[in-house]
């Protein structure tokens, strides 16, 4: 997701205006006592277990400040990694390094906690058929970054935001008058290429869904029984998607009743950040 | 901090951002179904306890979009607010509340997370001289709301930035060539209304740094006796921040040594969010 | 699709871009002779047979140099008009309507001219079931008003962009090692609501992509009989494009051989311009 | 025209905005089947005659992206191409080929086909002293794009923008008071490094704005006759400008009656994109 | 110059960016004193005699921050004012008018310093044929409001900028091989909506440039005789611009020569401000 | 201050927006005769005495349109700079030393007349103990460039903005209902890394400043005999600004007062430009 084309068309632009949020003029503490440039290095250290996620990020945090700032990293995006462990070696002007640290590791802090959550939540369906899904409930101008985390971590990315993914709610469907008009004008409406996804509540709309040929269907806050009948109906013809906690009980509940996909906001609004931070910051 | 001018010059350009995550091309859902703008209303609910924070850049978000959409709120910043709680009537193109609604609560339910977390740890410092400090370990392109969010918690801003305040760590001190150069160096170099903060992390050091006049002192991984010492050097010459987890019992042990100030990183990277939800959309 | 939300984040900021264009520091010519803001009115004349389209476009030029400017429409997109109809009342201070004169009509030309000519093509497919489809031939900066025309001209949109939709080539194909390890591929790696579209050129992916459950199979490049056979085989299991020229022979052959989409880069890339111009501005 | 610092200064963020367009969050294709980068090559071939115009901007859009793309010319704008010739090969990482390709095309399909209808337009005006001009009926944030590829076709550039040329029409001459009035408060306003143009409709104005010293007449919708009373009283006193059709005929009447200017907005408003296409893409 | 369209298009932006250069976060000595809106007023007072300019600029600056602020003028641009005057009267919220106007008073003082000292200037010329010219050695990003005070002081604009005047000097017509080769390419080139301007050292440049019908002539570092000479052999064939110092006896001199134009780039490099500040800001 | 991440976060987009405005599209002369690169040297030349600054700002210009651009200084930002001194070489396309010559100028002479004049004025204070500070009355768009100019002169930077110190004006005061009760919230209020500063007008504030623990106290407008009064009541227990004319006797008047600071408007709004140029420009 974060290839070179991404991360300079949609990802440059986002850093730099963090890097200005952090930089309004200048680090004055760091001009006030380094009037020129010294070679340094520093460490990226682990300060937590979990999943690190969000390397290039870091790295191009540097680099978009001072090109000639070099990391080598022994660890990649992905990779479980262990409290102590040394993630990266950093090489460059010591000023730089104590210019973008900050923001570089608020990135990578950030991206890592929610690929950790996630891959926590992902392991409890290990053994099922049911995919993890994340949403649309990100930290805004972090949507990018946390939708990428949720991948490295192990789950699943449903649409990335309103343009390009339909999902007709209870709103949509009352103002088409109906499951059967909203899809239909979804379909006629929205590109063929993409699928049509519809929230339903009850039975009735289940099988309104199913034949209006629905791609995807929601089943909102339905208990036990209703979804295994709305499972029945459905039958294998659209995809079902389920939201809500994920829990090891729910989850095995879930598999049980021969559901798809399961989405959860927690991954990128609660995840809490692993520790991560740069030491033995020294000139060379 | 968020009135009109800020709001005009820092953070419309935020939203703006934010939206364009959501919304590249259109709301694909909501034009298939409505093609004409409808009216329509809404209620902003709470649905766990906490402290509201935020309003004003929920209600931003639906007015960028559109000048028409009127928000009436039941709350304002800082409230506690419970389960069950509405806190606003949202009326306008019911378009536009479904366009702006998931950017709307992706800040709100941010910033009242935050709002919400600083409170309860603020609550431990009652009856302390100590007062609770927000740090730069900020989400990327969100410091502005969440600084806010942590006044609105009852805790108090450090710097903003690396340009607004100086903090002499270790680094610097290296490189200046000792704590009292270090300090000399920035009583030179920075703006006469910026006040000097040193990190120390032994007693020569803040004998140093109380001896060049440092205006604040950050006491770093001392233990306990070390800070009593530290504290009784300093003798109210200098302002302390110590900076770490905020417990009961070690907010009783920093109270009762005489330190100013404790920070924490955990209020804005951490905490998680205030689950709020937009119900009752309809058309009137 | 241009809606009120779309309109203010995606369009505003082409067509500020656009009147910045023409207008890099000021209309020389009427700043010369009218130093004060002077009432006037211009009717919007259509000077060719065709399908109108961009009137909010139009209207949105003016609006953004001056909110003033009031124009009352006797049309609307989508309308056939002819030669000399009058499809529009402009009122508003004279200069704004001489400084957003060109830019708006060359808006509003160029988006006329796709959908004329979009209605036309799409009425050689009058009584099949084939929709006639856009493609990403759009000219650069120009996508969502061209993509915009086409529907109002009676097509369908392809993706938006490379974001929003999966086309698997045969480099993307070679990369995979095979039509199926494509779609293994995107199925895992897209969104679960995005269709996998993939383009064939033997009988022999034809089946692959079958039995990959590809979503779309676009045939590229089958004489008739390859093509048949082809139909044979998808059997209704995908959807069916074919990108290529539009005549009516060739839509007839189409039809009967079962097709559901045909795609032309020319109703964007190569329509020509529905001529339209500003009469009879003058004071009031 | 496009030299680096127009291109740098006022082309790159057009070009960016353009790839924006395009690629909203990555290219969802590519990235699921090819995660690493691999070099390729692959070639730029014309599929149609013309005249070829846009390299460097065809170029650009890739190195915006990578500058490690690499592409080798063998042809210049400017050159007329022919069916099947092949003009350049790019080498580079395959995802960046494949990434820009599409909005690299769509730019040197517009700016060729411009060049190439200029062309033929302007061979009817060879062995005339007529010069062919463009407008400013440009296609929006197309204008220098468009404005170069007419001289590169062998037209030549009417004013840039409404703020680089003056232009007085009938409503300036109206605000005005007059012909002679509506020339001087242009002479008096802008800057004495502008021509003064008036358009002018019946010969009692043309002897007005020859009298106030225009340095250039349009003659706009004269018959024949009195377009030849017009150039009489000229007497090569000002530059003259027709603007309208033109054909072989028409620019045979204008040669003989001695006027110096033809103006055309088809240059830019109307011309067919010329085909080409990047073939062979592949790894290496 | 500063008409709506070129408020809206080309000041704004640079207002914006002032304003943020002010205000990077929040006017923070006013909002820990004024937490709510207060309506207030205050007077805009002049503090020296001089020529007024950028009233609608000074205006412009509230206005972006709160509509609602409203000022009513005494004065207008071009006025001479006087010590003590009141200018205008702010009346709106107490915290934008101070957050505000430090902004306007540096975009008035400047554009009025300006216009004063290009009155005084142009006040030698009196009763000469000759016209004030600026330069293009005005301050970035202040361009668009010098050029427009210049005039306002009685002075007149040379080019705006490198791409809408064509100005050949010595580097240019070494390049181009001779005065007569560089004014050839240079109609050839430049849009004939330009005038060519040449720069010349000798007699002889005078000469090749009268033949090659430059269409001004700039006399460059030439002595009193030359320049008599230079006069005779134009023999109005071309305007004459002469730059340097202006001084009484200077304009005499070149008024006797013929000369037509003399440019000075003091009148933007080198004003001191005009005197004015806010006063009796107050609640009401 | 104009470090690596200052000039790419903070500088490089105003010094863009600058060339912009000098190349709304192209140079038109430099293109009309040099349609190729042609490498070319040129000197940086002084014309008047002075003290240089912004050799990197004047570098970036170049940089930025073409970084094969060379240049070699032979001085350094704060150098005192003779009339006739060679500054630098540089090297590089003689179109591009031809397109950022103007700016780069434009920028050079700004800052070093900064410089300059600073310098002068800062030269009264020697011998004292007064600090010579800068105001906010700085050029819209400038403020980074003419502050760092302040220091290279030998003076002080007071706050940059609003929003990184407290400075509580009579307004304040006012709303806040004494100063005491302004002091009090702004401590409470503000960052506690920064100074609360407080104008004051009468004996009585001074004392009321002093008591509430005010950092910095700038005595506004005060007689000789009032501000020796203040100063004592304020006996070291605050830092002391005065502002106004910075005068020889001015000086030595304040110095004997015991004031700390005085700060002046003239140094960056009023400052005529230190004369340089581009000279010997030519092919090699």
């Amino acid at each position: 997701m974060l290839d070179k084309a991404t991360m300079k068309l949609n990802v440059d632009p986002l850093i730099i205006s963090a890097l200005r949020e952090d930089i309004t003029s200048e680090d004055v503490s760091t001009n006030a006592v380094m009037p020129h440039a010294q070679a340094g290095t520093a460490d990226l250290i682990c300060k937590e277990d979990g999943v690190i996620c969000g390397l290039q990020v870091f790295e191009r945090v540097f680099k978009l400040l001072d090109e000639d700032v070099k990391i080598t990293f022994s660890a990649k995006d992905g990779d479980r990694v262990t409290k102590g462990q040394k993630l990266a070696v950093l090489e460059g002007d010591i000023r730089i390094l104590l210019e973008g640290e900050r923001t570089a590791l608020n990135y990578l802090q950030r991206m890592s906690g929610v690929a950790t959550y996630t891959a926590k939540v992902a392991s409890y369906l290990e053994g099922t058929n049911i995919k993890l899904l994340d949403t649309r409930k990100t930290t805004p101008n972090m949507r990018v970054f946390e939708k990428y985390a949720v991948t490295v971590g192990g789950g699943y990315n449903h649409r990335l935001n309103l343009s390009d993914g339909v999902l007709l709610k209870d709103n949509h469907i009352g103002a088409a008058g109906g499951v059967k008009e909203a899809i239909a004008a979804a379909k006629e409406y929205a590109s063929f290429v993409r699928k049509i996804e519809v929230e339903v509540e009850t039975l009735d709309m289940v099988k309104e869904a199913v034949e209006a040929c629905a791609d995807i269907i929601m089943l909102d806050n339905m208990d036990n029984e209703t979804m295994e009948k709305a499972v029945a109906i459905i039958d294998k013809k659209a995809l079902i998607e389920v939201s809500g906690n994920v829990t090891a009980e729910n989850i095995k509940r879930l598999s049980n009743l021969g559901v798809d996909y399961v989405s959860s906001g927690a991954l990128t609004h609660s995840a809490p950040i692993l520790d991560l931070s740069l030491k033995n910051l020294r000139p060379v």
